[in-house]
């Protein structure tokens, strides 16, 4: 019977991985993890060179990923059944298999398809990782928040009145699944006078990473994990009523 | 002159700290951390048994806690001086100098207060740690966020007019520093209609790790590290516009 430990790889650095989840994974021997057809996946680059030789590695290929629109019953049909499968597979095999999850499982994670598969079924357990935010905010070099600051996490597939609704409450802001909604995230930052504090991060904490003004990003030439951050000043705590 | 390195700990079990982190801890020479009067302070609780036994120590105790009123101008002042102080003292020390920080230390941490005195008088650097909170998420075995769930990360110290209408229009909700503001927190989740799926979480991923239904908590019995989570349920990506 089939023991899933699902382990957080953090923001893409290897040496910000939890030590749990480095020492598990230099010692697996059944290595599992998502990747996009004919893509070596990011999840698998960031354990490069830390897998033993004779390791199996069971490589998750999305049956689609932007080919089709992602509401389309055909597309959510098809990603059920490869969850499905893979939870079924997952299962039936001998030992511990380690499971590969950028950033932390519980958030906003893939991971998490699967493992509402298979809890009760076999033994599953979650490693936590360093969110891909918090490898943005570290690498802009400036604190998130203080004080009493509100921060709120938001997809750029939100709708446009959403996004400005949310962001004119909010101290902190960070933007994820940016890619081609850049062009809507940037109109609603500006509508609510933040466009100018935000920043772009790519790659934060890896190799490549790039840090910009949201004002001077190109459109045209903004990957989707890029994530948008803009920092709290810092709201005075009031007396606890 | 001094290199500061701020080492993010993590939720609290060492095990999760990141392999960096825990690398610059063991190997450590000089090693200072907050904590309250009197006390042996949680940073160092999280790394004992691993400092090097000629490892000098430098507590940085509050100079007041909960003695008097923070948003006195009397607090402001011994605080701004105690930041003051331990800066300058870490700036003029020799060699590298470990500065422990539980969490994140650009998420809600102490350690800014220092970060913003000693930045471009000494090469300080900071490394990133789970945060408090999700370690908590992780510890209640639920994923926190899912497809376009907005979060929320409110602090229990808001008024509770600000509570309401943050959590009204969040399908995530997290709350930090509840302690004695754990009515208002309770009353807020009540009138938004989400009480019922909240959860009281301490020390998550830490022996002694609690997690209860916010409904079965004792109000007079909630430490002010404490954390409330509603889970999100998963909003629906629409179409990129």
């Amino acid at each position: 019977m089939a023991r899933i430990i699902c382990t957080g790889l953090g923001p893409g650095n290897p040496d910000l991985m939890a030590v749990r989840s480095d020492r598990l994974i230099r010692g697996a021997t059944q290595v599992a993890y998502f990747r996009k057809k004919g893509r070596k996946g990011q999840a698998r680059q960031i354990v490069e060179g830390m897998l033993r030789a004779d390791a199996v590695e069971l490589p998750m290929e999305y049956p689609v990923t932007t080919e089709i629109p992602f509401d389309s019953p055909e597309y959510i049909r098809l990603l059920a059944e490869f969850y499905d499968d893979w939870a079924n597979r997952l299962a039936a095999m001998e030992g511990e298999v380690i499971v590969l999850c950028e950033g932390d499982p519980f958030f906003y994670g893939s991971f998490m398809h699967l493992y509402t598969r298979l809890i009760g079924r076999v033994e599953v357990e979650v490693i936590p990782g360093i969110t891909g935010m918090t490898g943005c905010w570290n690498a802009t070099g400036t604190p998130i928040t203080w004080g009493d600051d509100v921060m709120t996490i938001l997809m750029g597939t939100l709708p446009e009145p959403d996004l400005i609704a949310q962001m004119a409450s909010s101290d902190a802001i960070v933007v994820m699944k940016t890619g081609r909604n850049l062009p809507k995230v940037r109109r609603a930052l500006q509508s609510v006078g933040r466009l100018e504090e935000a920043w772009l991060v790519e790659r934060g904490t890896m190799a490549g990473e790039r840090i910009i003004r949201l004002t001077e990003a190109d459109e045209a030439d903004c990957p989707y994990f890029a994530i948008v951050l803009v920092h709290g000043q810092g709201r005075r705590p009031e007396v606890a009523q």
